[in-house]
């Protein structure tokens, strides 16, 4: 055993702060089980360089890398429109730094939002426990008229929706979605 | 080195027999480049158990485990539609065995097509070098009126639409997709 590396349990180590993203699971398993939308996180991006084959059924994948995703981490369908999110969570109060968005990531969006789909960040500000939905369109003027390495909570306030705690799903981002997009009167409904 | 397990290069296995999947992705860049639509193949589900981290930066995952897939291999937006399918080839001349396909994925089409998404299969007779599009609806209706665990390549011919090889893209799938739900005129429009 190489003693410069530390092994420990990986689930341990993502289950640490991952809140939103069990949230959203949780959501998206309500919204699949009630038939209101289909909603999957895609699986984390790996490259695979070793797998041993003890038998056809029973590989075990003996080194892999991570890789930068190209895309964003959830996409789906709810009321026949692909929708395509990325979710984050930062501990900072005042805050959110856009070193946790890849830039192309906020390519992808754009891409997504010029072919017709809806595209959109939950934003957590874990600290002071406020979850946000932040059209990408929001997101993509914020980056193109500021130079910040940062989006300001009071930009999420004013731009972004609030996404209240509910019992179940405990994120409902599909009850903003409808309302912005789907229920008409709103301005985001041209995306 | 546990002399029961054979450990080798896992990119040559992968790519072995895997043109329709390097076609499609080929494919794929070219929709994007060609900014006609947006889809990626999701990246193969795992489940990890070991990660080393030498440092910060430089993880290596030195055990995980294959996870059956829970959705299809591919999804992504065409002219504002979701779109979701699964790429599959055989060797047979004459038949297609449904066990190339999980029961949940074929679950997955079919709520796809419920939410108004446009699902479907790409199959490749590779012996005969025929690469067929078959609407989801068809390859459910089949399971519902068969008790066969394969699906005939006469089935394909007849419901299904043959891909014909191009230069680029080689596997021009959109174009089918463009013919059967928005040009109009086809009973497929409906899905």
């Amino acid at each position: 055993m190489n003693l410069r590396y530390k092994t420990f349990n990986y689930n341990t180590y993502a289950n640490r702060g991952m809140t939103l993203e069990h949230d959203i699971s949780l959501a998206n398993e309500y919204y699949r089980c009630n038939d209101i939308a289909i909603v999957y996180k895609k699986p984390t991006p790996i490259t695979i360089a070793k797998v041993n084959y003890p038998s056809r059924r029973e590989a075990i994948i003996k080194e892999a890398y991570f890789k930068t995703p190209s895309t964003t981490d959830y996409n789906g369908i709810y009321k026949g429109k692909y929708i395509d999110f990325e979710a984050k969570e930062t501990k900072s109060k005042t805050i959110f730094p856009l070193n946790n968005i890849h830039m192309h990531q906020i390519k992808h969006l754009e891409n997504i939002m010029r072919h017709g789909g809806i595209g959109f960040l939950i934003v957590r500000f874990t600290t002071i426990n406020k979850t946000f939905f932040l059209p990408a369109k929001k997101l993509i003027e914020f980056i193109k008229t500021n130079t910040r390495k940062s989006i300001p909570l009071t930009f999420f306030e004013k731009n972004g929706y609030l996404i209240k705690d509910k019992y179940n799903p405990r994120v409902d981002y599909i009850e903003i979605l409808e309302k912005l997009y789907f229920s008409g009167g709103n301005d985001e409904s041209t995306n």
